[in-house]
Order: C-alpha cells, then sequence, then structure tokens
C-alpha cells in the first residue's frame, strides 16, 4: 500500500487552449480545493466538529488556529496543547490531511458554535440583520482576555499603502501559478511583510497569516492587513478580533464590512493602487 | 413609527479619495451586504432554519427558490406554494428583510440538512474528502426525480464563448455602480441573456438567476451559465444541479470544480476572453 499521499496546494493538469480558431493540449496548474474540517478537543470533550471549509490544502494547522482565535475560542498559543491531522483510523488515508484537530490546553474562552455562512447558528427563533451581527463582534472581541486592544497600533504612512499591493503580489507570485487564489498578507507599520499566505478563500488566508502569528507565539498587534480582493463582513471580523489597525484592499468592501470597521475604529482602504486609495472608515489614522 | 426600510443592493456613504498626495471627500456608493435567513416550512413543520448566507439584497424569493433547488429540496415551480419575507412579530422591520420563508407545496424531495461551509454538517464522525463531496453531488443530482438530466444541452460555438464575458459585463453595468459585485447570467446556446443578477457572493448569484428561472417556471434545461470570477466547487454543484450544458468564467477553476464537471459531463472553459479561453471539462461539447 502506498503511503497516504499528502495533497500540495496546486494539481496538474491536462486543458484544452482555444485560440484563433484552433485549439492546443496543454500541461497547466490547478488551485488544489478541497474540504477541512476543524475539530476541537479540551478536557472532557473530544474532536468536537467546529468548522468544515473549503480550503486550499498547505499551512492548514495554522488556518484552524487563526479561525479558532477569530471566534474567539483561543487567546493565544498558551491556549493551545497540540495541533496536528487527525489519525482516526476510521479515516481513509485521502480524509487523513482534510481533517485537523485542535487539542485545548484548557477549556475554551468561548465555546466553538458550528458556524454556517458566516453566522453562528444557534438559535433558529431569531432573525438575522447586519446591526445584531456587528453588535456580536464587537461583544466578542470586548471579552477577548489576553488581547490588549486598547494599544493603538503604529500609524501608517500614505506611502507605505500605496505600496501594499506590490508588495502582496511580489509575494504571491512565488506561489501562485494556477491564477485562482486570494493573498492576505500581516505587514509593518512600514510595509515589510511579516506573514503572506494563500488560498482559494479569502478568509482562509487571512485565517492562515494570523493563525502563523498566532503559532509563533507574537503578541503584539499587527499593524496592517492587505488582502487581494474585496472587503466582507467576515474579512473585517477576522482583522478587528486580531486587533489590526489597517486593513488595505485592492478591491471594495461592503456596507456592512464598512459599517463595523467604523464602529471597531479600524482603518479600512479600498482601491489601493500607486496612484489613489480610498479611505473608508477611520482616516484619521492616515491623518486624512 | 416610519415604515420599516427596505434595504436596496447599495448604499451611500462619505469617503476620503487619497491621490497624489492630497485627500478629497466626496460621496460614495458600497454594495449592500446583510445576512439573509432562509427558512422552510411543509406541512408538519414550521420555519426550518436552512442557511445564513450574506448577501446583497435584492431578488431574495429567488436566491430562496435557487438554494433550495440546488440543495435539492425542491424539484420544480410546482413544489414551492409560497415564497415571503418572514413577518413573525417578534422580528424587528430590520429583521423582517432578512428573513425568507419557503412555504413547500408538499414534504422536500430531500431534508434541508443544515449546511456551513457548504457541506452538510449532519454527522461529525465521518472525516470529509473532496472524492466524498463529489460521490455525494453526483448521487444527488442522479435523485431528482423532475428533472430531465439526459437531454443534451444543445451546443455552443467557440465565437459565442468569447462574448460571454462582454455580455456579462453590458448587463452588470447597469446595476453595478460600486465596483464590488460578482455576476452570474444564464444565457442561450447563442449567447443570448436570458437573466443576469448581481451579489456580493458569486455562489448567490448563481442561486439568484437559478431561482428567477424556477420561479418562472422554466423546464428546459440552460445551456450556458457565465459567472464574473472564479469557479470553485460550490459553483460547478449548482450548475449541475441546474443541468447547465457549459459554465464560462472569467477566471480560473479549480481542481475540485474541474473533477466535479469531468464527472459530471459538465464543460467548463476559463480565461474567457475574445482573444482566447482555456477547456477544462467536456471538450467534446465545444468540438475541440
Amino acid at each position: 500500500m502506498s503511503p497516504p499521499r499528502r495533497p500540495g496546494p496546486s494539481v496538474r493538469t491536462r486543458v484544452r487552449e482555444v485560440r484563433n480558431g484552433g485549439a492546443v493540449v496543454r500541461e497547466d496548474r490547478l488551485a488544489t480545493e478541497e474540504p477541512l474540517e476543524i475539530r476541537c478537543s479540551w478536557p472532557g470533550v473530544d474532536g468536537h466538529r467546529v468548522a468544515v471549509t473549503m480550503r486550499t490544502p498547505g499551512q492548514d494547522f495554522e488556518l484552524a488556529a487563526g479561525f479558532l482565535f477569530a471566534e474567539g475560542v483561543v487567546g493565544g498559543q498558551e491556549h493551545l496543547h497540540t495541533v496536528a491531522y487527525c489519525t482516526d483510523t476510521n479515516l481513509t488515508p485521502e480524509q487523513e490531511f482534510n481533517v485537523v484537530t485542535v487539542d485545548l490546553a484548557g477549556p475554551p474562552l468561548r465555546h466553538p458554535a458550528v458556524r454556517y455562512g458566516g453566522l453562528a447558528g444557534a438559535s433558529s427563533a431569531c432573525g438575522v440583520c447586519g446591526t445584531e451581527s456587528i453588535d456580536d463582534v464587537l461583544a466578542l472581541v470586548a471579552s477577548f482576555p489576553t488581547r490588549d486592544h486598547a494599544a493603538t497600533p503604529p500609524p501608517v504612512d500614505r506611502a507605505v499603502v500605496h505600496g501594499l499591493p506590490d508588495r502582496l503580489r511580489e509575494a504571491q507570485r512565488v506561489f501562485d501559478t494556477t491564477g485562482g487564489l486570494h493573498a492576505a498578507g500581516l505587514f509593518t507599520a512600514h510595509g515589510e511583510p511579516l506573514v503572506v499566505r494563500e488560498d482559494i478563500g479569502r478568509h482562509n488566508a487571512v485565517d492562515k497569516v494570523v493563525g502563523a502569528r498566532l503559532l509563533a507565539g507574537a503578541t503584539t498587534a499587527v499593524p496592517v492587513l492587505a488582502v487581494s480582493g474585496r472587503i466582507g463582513f467576515e474579512i473585517v471580523q477576522k482583522a478587528v478580533a486580531a486587533g489590526v489597525g489597517l486593513l488595505a484592499a485592492v478591491g471594495a468592501p461592503s456596507s456592512l464590512a464598512v459599517d463595523l470597521a467604523r464602529r471597531a475604529g479600524l482603518c479600512t482602504v479600498g482601491f489601493v493602487d500607486p496612484e489613489r486609495f480610498v479611505v473608508y472608515s477611520a482616516p484619521e489614522r492616515l491623518g486624512v
């Protein structure tokens, strides 16, 4: 029996390229998409299923750690005992690398609810609305016992903002040969990259960079998070949870993303290029 | 008390645009993002919560109908009794337009499981893998009693494929002033648009176009689905469920998306522009 094949970030495939009326068969690379199940164990609870996300394999432990951090389940590296691929005997080799179990060092700071569509699905009685979603995130972040959100991240110079997309793409070019991945990167206030990750899901890429910092034991607030796509509510939620000071994107933010960023004091900028950018919240952080 | 405000597809906001070192305050439009809860009722079951998705308000009934169609809960218009915004007295006005209840004409064809991350979360005992996800979709589609998937959609000319992104953008320009929305459109084999919808979530845009056809009582297979972004597993899943013949995208597909499309016989093309496109599955449908 061959050993379990660990999936890579991209796979080879044969495609037909049509151009000028002709078709040529050639090799191509596709971004790998596979489900990842995140399980959580703590004293008295074994392998509680927390989430399933379609992700690009690679840095799965970072993804799991970052996800649990954004959810408020863990507050820092000290809450993580081990992070490992599942070795249940009833899993096939293919499944084994799609299940990550996070063993907590103690009870979770907040019980990990099963979430779907980005929202906790605890009650089916109440309705949903954006204002409530924002209140929930702010209450969650305020409850984080181990994160010092009073510490204001250092200011960021406008020239640094203009350069972020190029810096992100430089790091991304190293990995991405598929044209199918989102990138997220944490940067210093001077625009130096701390960690850059890619994933088929933009929220996963953010979880990976935040999780990488967490696993490395970093405790300081992060000045800048840059993402390759658009800014939705979930991205702002993760940025706020991670104590990010400035969130920059190549694309546009949504209404709810801006509403949350304004209430949380997170500076968001969109449509960033070398010529211009648009500031949607906390403009005072950029002195504009 | 003012009447409930029904949210629109975009909202006005004040931003600061930074350019050439200067900052100008101006009005801008943001794509609206609000949670939508989809509930389902059938004889003996009242308001079962099926999903919560972050979506752009508008065509919410189409979204709910298309979602339930892709899930195999309903097979056609005849299974829908009513689709309506929720009027629970315990909902606030803001919540009211974020909850849609679909009243089925009879029992669901398949029980709507609570889903998260694109996967049904029924069992926490088993692991997850891509092959299983594909098997699940194929089994689901094979079980659709009212859809004639044996009927081969008409072939599509290559010239039609090259023109799809422009056709989609033409329709999109009418709505999109925010730069923040994904588009999906159903087209005839000759490239004539049947229905085009936009949403902050690409899967929602696909649910809306499929749901629009469903609510209009259309029963024929759809030759072409075009999307503005990339092709992930979930998009192929919805295309296969809707009996689409050709799925075209401006961006790249993922590995799992191509695997599913190949097994389902769906022709997928990516990187479509007037000069070229790449065929990933079922090339015989384009004669290449």
